[in-house]
């Protein structure tokens, strides 16, 4: 397992003060691990609008403070980092806010919906360079992933020719879904479900996409019709070294959630995540032979998460920003919508970044 | 597995007189299954270029006359059926030869490689009803696409959503492919490789694709760019009824012969051939646990290929056509050549059929 | 696949005249075979106790002559060679009688269960060294034991140190298995259901077994008490070089056949058939990700029963005798029963073959 | 995952104050989990012969003060709880010493080597019942047997008839083992490898054996006759309700840790730990298709170590005693005994528990 050094200052330095924005599924999942599993950190306020959640925080967690409005949040606590879970469209002015206030900030994906925004919140990250920002890809620190990313740099596969991203919800969480994109904008498929798979085969390849062919359908949900999202899309992507990418973003898998990656090389392949396996469990029953499937992704990405986070934190004790930067978001979130923009416009959508 | 019904005749019907032309790779098996698994049927004459090919037929499987001449076979010997396993460009005018000259005609894949000659090898067929004409798409007489087609009819998976192919042949064929497409016209990848993968998608969505997007690489093999060939092909096809499906062509698994099909619906999934293995044992070593793979398509569907000939066989008897049409052939042909068009002009392309 | 070489006299030779006795769910099928698979061989008559098979052999299968006594059969009939595949019990004295009618013999295992009867066919056998006596142990036929076999001889795991032996039936075969039984001895688990097992552990490890600790249990299938039989039975094995083995017995598997053997060797191991895979279908659905299973050691075995024939076939047409010969039959019979012996007596039991 | 309520009191109560003895390979890592991972205990005081053990227990964990002497630790310091990782043959004195201190005691599995002597810390852990004591059957914390337990006990497989349990570790180990057993006593293959999976059957059964058929080999590693050390054992055991189990302890494994559970019920069967796979990545290559397999039992269960310390911690703070009692271990280790005396002295043993 990575070994993110959490531990080297554990027990010497003083805790960073950290606060959380957003309790929801993931949000409630980064606080617990604050609480329980990062070292080197005490979460010492959080801000949501739910007030249940609020409670959930002070009386499980033994979080001191909490907040419904972030900037008072900001204004009154004496912290040196936070943490935004918030929804996307909140990242950019959150990010700003909390940057001006001289705060590290970790920022879940992605960074926003809207450019401008976005171009700005990176314009306001760039001028306090001595603050650390760093934005939610855990899956670099997922160990399946590192273990092929460590394969494919050692040459074990040769070339990459082809990779091929899935990023498909079980159909349990369709109702989830459908309450939260009626209230928000998912930013779409490819923007919601395969923005990760984008920044791992930029991660992979080192090179970038050029065009972008994408599609989209809702035969297995209509219902999302109404509200102006796709249950499927499928994008090719032309990569500049040659490369050739295939991106599916679903939300009706029958069996669980299937992240799966195919780095197809020249003299071998790998797949991250064939089966979305829940356990070590093999049942033989009158059905055959089943492997049961886990339902979400916090199930699977659960220590890939907190690694992230240590990481950050581990950042924030030593000044050393993180290796994916503000501009390795935005140019997943150029390329997400790239695709997006190709199935709204039914022609090919060339990728400039 | 499935019962062609060969039995029911086998021992009350004179046998029916045939000849083969091609004693290749594909044709040698062709031979020996007609000699020694196909009921109903007398292999008479062969005809091949090659002495030693001729020689084989005759001491190993018994067939009376040799021919280095088809058409001289075809006017001397006294037949009623030719299958034809010659390489693509003569299937036309050997089709033709043979229609005229009152023979069934089994021809292998794909049906040729120019429009002008197929379709004019197409009107032939049609203007001669009574005789049998089958093409060698033998994947749909495999038992476990058999298996899956069947689930997917009985709504076992809901709608489809997305379909996948993969025909990737594995590197210990890339010297002999690359002596073949040296001497001749393979087609271009996605005909040579994915035109099985093209019907099964047609076979299992009863829907056409509209548009497709194509990209080839060399980054694996280089040595084709000076052949016109491509190592590797992707095509993304938007299908008219809202199904969406890749296509993937290769000549650089170093595992094995992978020929996989995803069928994706709207409440589960089904993988034809997600491992191609080689057999059941599995092998706990140093690598970890390990599946030997198969190498050859061979191998992998020596079952269908009996199977399909059979089932011609019984046609014939019977004077039944078979459910695969000329059109279904055609129809592949144009839907391989539009992937290969697209990722030639670097545009999307339309498909109509 | 293995090439057993019928072909190579297939045109050449005059086919051998054999007849079958027995035409249940095992002698149909060699049955059928004989017709439509195997070369070099014509199936002239058939014995067996029921009009409808005898109608079956003759309509179907186009045997010319049925007979309900198998001495008639024998004495009338113009044949070389005999195929016994009738009950157990049977076996003795229909080999003798036939061994003395100057006929070739391939005989179903196991040999039969009673030692006295057992030994008087095997002294007969010896008394007719020119004809070819051949019992079914089709597993050394199979692809895939076959291929673990060369992978241990070419020390691929280095030195056998355990094995495991799971011949466990579908419940869906109970109901039938409960007739069988009733009507008929079994032998018991032991000897109806790892017989094979026991000649794949002394084929593998050319050692004997001298010691047998066996149990069994009717905890799955208490009905069975009434008629003697145990639905579980498990043995312990000591071989005479050091490995160790064990046996497992069943009739209650809920996903299908489980014919499994692992290797253990001290370099790597191997397991054959470890999931009764149907096909190269995965199911992903609300279960999981399933792999169906096969029912009936039919499905499993019929290439090998079918490799077993042909080379017994020509071993007819060659006079060669095979690898298998009776004492090996005579010995797995004592083992398997000496594992029924331990349980039966509650005690460790010595084995001296 | 399992949740042990550890958060429930993590920041509302005053941390337990806690000692280890023992930095080894496991030691270590329960040091590191105490520090880093437990909620609700201090990690104060550490003992250990080796002075680099001691050195990066105070460096690296912030452990305050260190010993080489237990009773020293003991008797200095103010701790309500102490940690027991030292070799097996300390655990009892080590128990008692802890015990009559007055303190809690988690000590790790097995409880002993010398029924004598364990027989004196059971009683001495009776005569303290409001000091809690609990030892390392850690597997029973594990989300995959807690998994498979679930369903067992919903009747998800019907009626338990047999149980296979493989604890074998890899060839890699092999030279740590003989430098430690060359040292120390291990108890013998089935104590030192086994003894979790005894347990595992007691716990998914709720039946005892009541016979043992133990068997040995050092068939692939002959240099440990010299030590008195067994590479392979097997066991056979009838269980008291009918059910049969197998065991087998290995230290030749090529391919990684194998530690395999077989449940199989009248209704379906359940395999945990089929194969070990290392991460969610399969490898398509040169070999295959290969899933890499793990090295050690750290990596297969640091979770289930860490939530096995997290509930006795649990227990300690809330005054509650665990599931698994004293008495389980002694019946675990005598069983295991049994086995190894019956592979000793070539014959049946009953078991009487």
């Amino acid at each position: 397992m990575p070994d993110w050094g959490g531990h080297h200052n554990a027990k010497n330095n003083t805790p960073i003060r950290a606060a959380i924005i957003g309790l929801g599924r993931l949000g409630s999942r980064h606080a617990r691990h604050l609480v329980e599993k990062i070292q080197g950190v005490d979460l010492v306020a959080a801000c949501a609008l739910e007030d249940d959640q609020l409670q959930w925080a002070h009386d499980e967690l033994g979080v001191e403070t909490t907040y419904k409005d972030y900037k008072e949040m900001i204004d009154k606590e004496n912290i040196d980092t936070i943490f935004i879970v918030a929804p996307t469209p909140f990242h950019p002015e959150m990010t700003i806010y909390a940057m001006n206030a001289g705060l590290n900030v970790f920022c879940e994906k992605p960074l926003g919906l809207d450019f401008d925004e976005v171009a700005e919140m990176a314009k306001v990250i760039k001028e306090h360079p001595k603050q650390i920002f760093q934005s939610g890809f855990m899956r670099r620190y997922d160990e399946s992933y590192r273990y092929a990313k460590k394969i494919v740099d050692e040459g074990g596969i040769g070339d990459i020719i082809y990779m091929r991203g899935y990023g498909i919800d079980p159909i349990s969480g369709m109702e989830s879904f459908t309450k939260f994109a009626t209230e928000a904008d998912s930013g779409g498929i490819f923007v919601d479900m395969n923005i990760h798979d984008v920044d791992l085969i930029r991660w992979f390849t080192g090179q970038e996409p050029v065009q972008a062919y994408g599609l989209t359908s809702n035969l297995a949900a209509p219902e999302l019709e109404k509200i102006g999202e796709s249950e499927t899309g499928v994008a090719q992507l032309k990569m500049n070294g040659g490369v050739i990418a295939t991106l599916i973003g679903g939300r009706h898998a029958a069996h669980g959630n299937q992240v799966e990656l195919e780095v197809m090389g020249s003299n071998g392949w790998l797949r991250v995540g064939e089966h979305p396996d829940l356990n070590r469990v093999t049942v033989f029953n009158e059905n055959g032979v089943t492997r049961p499937s886990l339902q979400s992704f916090g199930e699977r990405f659960d220590n890939a998460f907190t690694d992230e986070v240590q990481d950050f934190v581990n950042n924030v004790a030593k000044g050393t920003q993180p290796n994916v930067t503000v501009d390795d978001g935005i140019k997943a979130l150029k390329i997400a919508k790239a695709c997006q923009e190709s199935a709204d416009t039914v022609q090919l959508v060339d990728i400039n970044l």
